[in-house]
């Protein structure tokens, strides 16, 4: 156990010196109403790292939680047991069935102009190579435009999109839509630059697509420092050749699990806030950041409520989601589970996957008048310096919700380096730092905690 | 080629910006008679990407020049006939013996308890295992201190040192001497935790060492992440049990050879700069910073003093040292070439094995008669804020000639993520900036061609 005597020192005194001033200018009726449970909550998340420690064993102990795993559906259980020692309530799951998809062995190698292993991650969904592999000239574009203007090079070859991370949004199309782009063009197989803006030779994976208009053809991520390579290679008039093997393959769906845990309101135990995280992640490293931190955050907030003894009026409802990552069956699953009555009585879905970094304030989609009392609750993470509403609370596995009208709610964070990480073997535990951790769960605690407890439900 | 107007106006501004602040301190006679082609030199050499593109060159055609591989001579014998093509003088090779390490295939697999593959590498020089592999339980401790005190318990286990990284020197010590060490405690294998101190779960290699009195045992290093997952698993009680698996072995010494070429002085052709860095690297990555970066600039320094029609009294001699990673016998085989004449009449040793990053000045090893007139002449490269003389000259190449009372000079430059990348698969060409590694080589071209032009010789 870390303790943080000199945080909890500063925040505490931050949230005293923050009185007077307040009071000078009539403090708002919910700060008034709620400073002393948010300090309370502020003050115990902060005094230890409970939160990275059970971050720890369950990434050191469980491993990657990829959909269609053991290792996904042995940390499920586990989590059901430590939820229920937990005290919370209502602990159990729901079924999903997620996609299958198995990596197999696999590997790039350069034959020409020069032989070398090159660091690869096939894509999620991929299909394989050929037992031998895919031995093919290389065509580096860095766009999709290129590849257009020089479609004719491309048929028989493999196509090796070299863009540069400009941000997740835009170069993440390259690799969802890659393998569709190169096919069209005649290619026999499709690699990309890994999507992230740095790397020590650190391949990434994540999704991509096919369509059934086009040949499905493999795809894979190789890293920025070869795909660099390889178009200056090509730049110099090199004629580059390489063998693809991958043995990834889809298998029929497999059963996974969304897991639930409530801390019952006391007086609308029917009307609930939803808060989580997703339980899976990618095959590799350890899915500390993405989204081991995010799930353990939502949990250890409402475990610290229980702890604190605050019961508010409403339903706070963990949800650990199953298949975030290559699927998003676990968010639509449950989604489907609610009857239009409970999802009428679904107060807010609140869900923290940009990483368990240092909290900067909540992202939020809904009504004005929602917004407008968020607004005034939010003075209370000001010790946290995270008393901003942002415009989009939007996330993966609420989606669904927010789709049919619930308000949703997102953490923020300073995360500098997600991307660094995201997806890759350089996803693990160490990545977490333990006060961000701890000040996330704070957060999450006082935001679930005050909506869950206001006297009306959160307007839509 | 990439054009830098901006950088070269900058920089040129600084020059003569300098020139009225220094005429009214009576200026220096040496500033004053190799102003022109100091300026000349930082302009030529900071105008385009030349050397960068060699650089480029080098490493994406050869890829890691590891001692005894056909990689490295093949890059000595491309090297050669580049050096013939520029021009440069009395272009030969000089033989070295130079030790045959292979690492095979390798892998750490972690067994219990839970079962993933670790990112590794083998220690260079390290023995293998058994085909089958070591299987064992494993003792993490924190540093040789600790597997005293704990020596009981580590007989017959893998004993991983997770030590962090303080600084290099400290650190390495666990590389070089950890086999020997574990060994003494009865282990049948060492781990250590990569020494660098930034990873994405990228291990880095190098170097280890054994003894005579000590039973050879094979050792790796795994990354930071994984070191301190093993600890974090130990520390909880867990049974940690890793198997190993390295068919590394120790062939016979193979042939190398170290590069010469000269720019002969036009005076005093026999009195001699010697000026280079290592052409062998490490058996992963690309050697683009160690050190192919180092040999590129100092060649690139004497190709430009070649081009710019600059032949100073002395000769200035290119030395491409082989085998400077695991056995520093290119650099004592230089030494051993020279008679105790030539020794007499080497004027100065300068090596850049620093990483080619933002030059911040030169370190020297020499008399202070010697320190003095370097004092006076480094005012020429105050135009990149590199005019500072530091206290050690020393590197690994120029190390015996220095023992021999040669005077030595290193290239100092910023290098922030040096071991991030150092022996480890990141050490890439994108880690060189073009801008970086052409003030590189104006510092090497000014600092070579004004000691070599001196009335006098450098005094020992």
């Amino acid at each position: 156990m870390l303790r943080y005597p000199r945080s909890v020192v500063c925040v505490l005194a931050a949230v005293c010196a923050s009185t007077p001033a307040a009071a000078q200018q009539t403090p708002d009726s919910l700060v008034v109403r709620y400073r002393e449970a948010a300090t309370r909550i502020i003050q115990t998340a902060l005094a230890d790292s409970s939160a990275h420690a059970r971050l720890g064993r369950l990434v050191d102990t469980f491993g990657p939680r990829f959909s269609g795993s053991t290792n996904l559906e042995q940390a499920i259980d586990w989590m059901l047991a430590e939820m229920r020692t937990d005290g919370l309530g209502n602990v159990h799951t729901e079924p999903v069935k997620v996609p299958h998809w198995i990596r197999g062995e696999e590997s790039a190698q350069l034959v020409s102009p020069r032989r070398a292993n090159l660091p690869m991650l096939g894509l999620g969904g991929s299909v394989g190579t050929p037992k031998k592999g895919i031995t093919a000239e290389l065509l580096v574009v860095s766009s999709f435009d290129e590849l257009t203007a020089k479609e004719a090079e491309a048929r028989g070859k493999i196509v090796l999109f070299d863009a540069p991370f400009t941000d997740y949004g835009h170069t993440v199309l390259y690799r969802r839509n890659g393998a569709v782009a190169a096919a069209r063009a005649g290619a026999v197989a499709a690699l990309i630059r890994t999507v992230a803006p740095y790397s020590i030779r650190s391949p990434h994976t994540g999704s991509t697509q096919y369509d059934d208009s086009t040949a499905r053809i493999p795809i894979a991520a190789l890293t920025l420092e070869d795909a660099m390579m390889l178009h200056r290679m090509q730049d110099r008039g090199d004629r580059v050749v390489l063998t693809l093997r991958m043995e990834a393959q889809t298998l029929p769906d497999a059963d996974s699990r969304n897991i639930i845990a409530e801390l019952i309101g006391s007086e609308y135990p029917d009307q609930v806030i939803v808060m989580g995280g997703h339980i899976d992640s990618w095959d590799v490293g350890q899915g500390a950041m993405d989204d081991g931190g995010g799930i353990v955050a939502a949990w250890e907030a409402v475990h610290l409520l229980k702890r604190l003894g605050f019961t508010p009026r409403r339903t706070i409802r963990v949800v650990g989601w199953t298949n975030e990552e290559n699927g998003l069956r676990g968010g639509r699953a449950y989604r489907d589970a609610q009857s239009a009555g409970e999802l009428s009585k679904t107060v807010m879905a609140f869900e923290s996957d940009n990483g368990p970094f240092r909290p900067r304030g909540v992202g939020f989609t809904g009504s004005d008048a929602a917004r407008a009392i968020l607004q005034r609750v939010v003075p209370l993470l000001a010790p946290l310096a995270a008393d901003t509403v942002f415009p989009q609370g939007g996330e993966a596995d609420i989606g669904p919700l927010i789709e049919q009208g619930v308000p949703g709610m997102s953490l923020l964070t300073v995360g500098d380096r997600y991307f660094w990480y995201h997806h890759s073997q350089g996803d693990t535990l160490d990545k977490v730092d333990p006060a961000e951790l701890a000040r996330c769960v704070a957060v999450m605690a006082i935001m679930a905690y005050v909506v869950a407890d206001l006297p009306e439900p959160l307007p839509r």
